[in-house]
């Protein structure tokens, strides 16, 4: 169960907006111009589809993409491998860096491994170049012996789809009406994380139930929230998530991009717009962000995301250490007090100091609550898309650079 | 060697201003009121100090501490390991996360490890907390047979250090006039990275080279950038560094300590300055950030950072996809040319799109060009401190939480 809590000044005047907001994002479910709202129903199908695959000689998960089709994958992996000490390793091939593909590369057994290359449009250029990279390395032979270790995903008609029923691979759909950065819960995520020994049905069904609960009842602190990051964005344009916990990174990595590349535009009225997302990581950013939120420019508002039990009782010992004694008054108490009191107490000292704050509390890890998580970010971007008055499924301004790209490489 | 280059427009009247912070780095070098600036002279010592103790036994190398007890360790090891792969294995203790605690203590082998606990005032609470989690996991023998194996790095008169003396540890001290986040070319990170087997010699002459280069040639380049950022710090109030090599995103996140606590403050005029620091990684996040650079508010300045030769020539073999044919454009060339060729691309887009951007190039990897990226970074901190009117070596923002975690957990 996730619960929410916030320190946001009451909303004046925002209830139409609110009202009108609501409505849009039920008439983009209701009419399937946005599809990702249906993957938690629509997407059980893969989760009998990765099942039915013969996995039992893969021991790697390799997967190859960038963006949306692997941001939201590796969150997944990181949250939940403490709990799923089952789990196969996944490696991930993102980047065009030389150096960490040649690392990567060292570390994939093809013998023990399956190979994801997911792609929505199918041609993006550093997915293509390290796939070719894989195929020459490896000496995949994939009209033959290696047919059965790769797996397309891909849209529908992309030329990723023309190359693999060309050579008669796996391939898995991602709905048209799915954005990349909106795909972690089709094929994109469901099939290699089912793969690799996690519960994607019991995250399926936390994104539905949520979902669900949204449309039915609601969720008016959702609502809430989003107007009041909407009202206040002109003067506090930065929203911080402040996760305590070390393997939520991945995530406000995933939240990031959802953030950035969806509000981030030019709108309806020619204006430009956004939030500028920045994730960090309690306690350890206490010593590295903290002081510029309390005392620097009041740009920002922050959201805290702690997880209230983390089924660990490693205890800080009884000892006293000569010199500094001062510290026992921790002893004999857990690391789980421990850094849930350090995020209530930074979250005390930033509403005294006049910063919007809000909290969402995770009773505990689980494939429930992840699959919560990630459909309340996903529709809070799309409440705040309407407000801003954007098309939040797009994102024209990262045209320019590739234009750039190939007129300069062809040239060079 | 680095290279500069921007696309700032020439500062007017920032000639006087330049002048005076130019005065007051010299000043603070010349009186010892700010000590880094010396530190790539004073800390040979500790290389010399560190090859003096007999490491052969060591192959893991335990870090305990946070913030800027580990921030610029993990960069310089991050980075460097690729040229060094006779590095041995650091492990890091930082976080008060449970799982990441528990999990990090699985991959310590007491026998073939050394312990460095590191913190400036002696006391923190995560860094105490830890180490004496650590004492009872191994059931170290700190007056015994483990003595040899413990490495204290603090303030001359801490409580760590009351402590080390009592247990007759191996004790290297920071100099009382470098502050924690400018502390790694101190003890905090020679030592440590020395005995990892990195040539931190090497490293701290290309900082001095850079800080004398600085002095005698005042470097109008770093000037200009710092006035230019400060100029524009009311309406583009968030640098971003956008480093071209995953590698690189270790020292993004020294840098954003760096930058945010130094600057981020109430200044002496009662106003609430700083930059707000963000640190990105390309190509990834070119599919995650990009957009909202180029069409969301104008409120952001980009530095690229690019390393000119990676020294690795994997090369994009020349296959053909069957229906992916469009990508053949870049068969034969390599992903050192395709990494930098997206890095110089995203930039032209930038400037194009009318940000203010800057790019620093490394001609490659080495410990010189490394140490002269840290102390660059310092040096523009500093300048920039001087235009904000910060005392830019304090954190007085971070003790409110501190007061109220402490009431807290004495309470409970």
């Amino acid at each position: 169960m996730l619960s929410f809590s916030s320190n946001f000044a009451p909303t004046q005047g925002g209830e139409r907006q609110m009202k009108d907001s609501f409505e849009a994002l039920k008439e983009e479910m209701q009419s399937d111009k946005v599809g990702y709202y249906k993957l938690p129903t629509l997407s059980q199908k893969f989760v009998q589809l990765a099942n039915s695959i013969d996995a039992s000689s893969f021991s790697q998960i390799v997967v190859i993409g960038i963006g949306g089709s692997t941001l939201g994958i590796k969150a997944i992996n990181s949250i939940l491998r403490p709990i799923t000490p089952s789990a196969k390793e996944m490696i991930f091939f993102e980047n065009s860096d030389p150096i960490a593909i040649s690392e990567n590369l060292l570390k994939v057994n093809k013998e023990k491994a399956c190979f994801f290359i997911i792609s929505k449009s199918g041609g993006t250029i550093e997915t293509t170049s390290i796939f070719k990279t894989i195929i020459n390395y490896f000496s995949l032979d994939l009209s033959g012996a290696d047919n059965n270790r790769v797996f397309a995903i891909t849209d529908n008609d992309s030329t990723l789809s023309v190359f693999a029923k060309h050579h008669k691979l796996h391939e898995f759909n991602i709905p048209d009406n799915v954005g990349g950065r909106f795909s972690v819960l089709s094929a994109v995520g469901v099939v290699p994380l089912q793969m690799a020994g996690y519960d994607m049905s019991l995250l399926l069904n936390g994104a539905g139930d949520f979902i669900t609960r949204f449309f039915e009842n609601r969720e008016s602190h959702l609502l809430e929230k989003a107007y009041s990051l909407y009202e206040n964005s002109k003067t506090q344009s930065i929203n911080v998530v402040f996760s305590y916990a070390d393997r939520l990174e991945d995530l406000t990595k995933w939240y990031v991009q959802l953030w950035g590349e969806s509000l981030g535009k030019l709108n309806g009225c020619e204006e430009r717009v956004g939030l500028t997302p920045i994730g960090i990581i309690g306690s350890v950013d206490q010593h590295s962000f903290l002081q510029l939120i309390i005392e620097g420019p009041k740009d920002k508002s922050v959201t805290f995301i702690k997880i209230n039990d983390f089924k660990n009782n490693l205890t800080i010992p009884d000892i006293t250490l000569e010199g500094i004694e001062k510290t026992n008054f921790i002893n004999n108490k857990s690391f789980n007090a421990l850094i849930n009191a350090q995020c209530d107490a930074t979250m005390e000292s930033l509403i005294q100091s006049g910063v919007n704050s809000d909290l969402i509390t995770l009773d505990f890890i689980s494939e429930e609550n992840i699959g919560a998580m990630i459909v309340y970010y996903e529709l809070l971007t799309s409440l705040l898309g309407t407000m801003f008055k954007v098309n939040t499924y797009n994102q024209p301004g990262v045209e320019l650079g590739k234009v750039i790209l190939y007129k300069n490489l062809e040239n060079s």
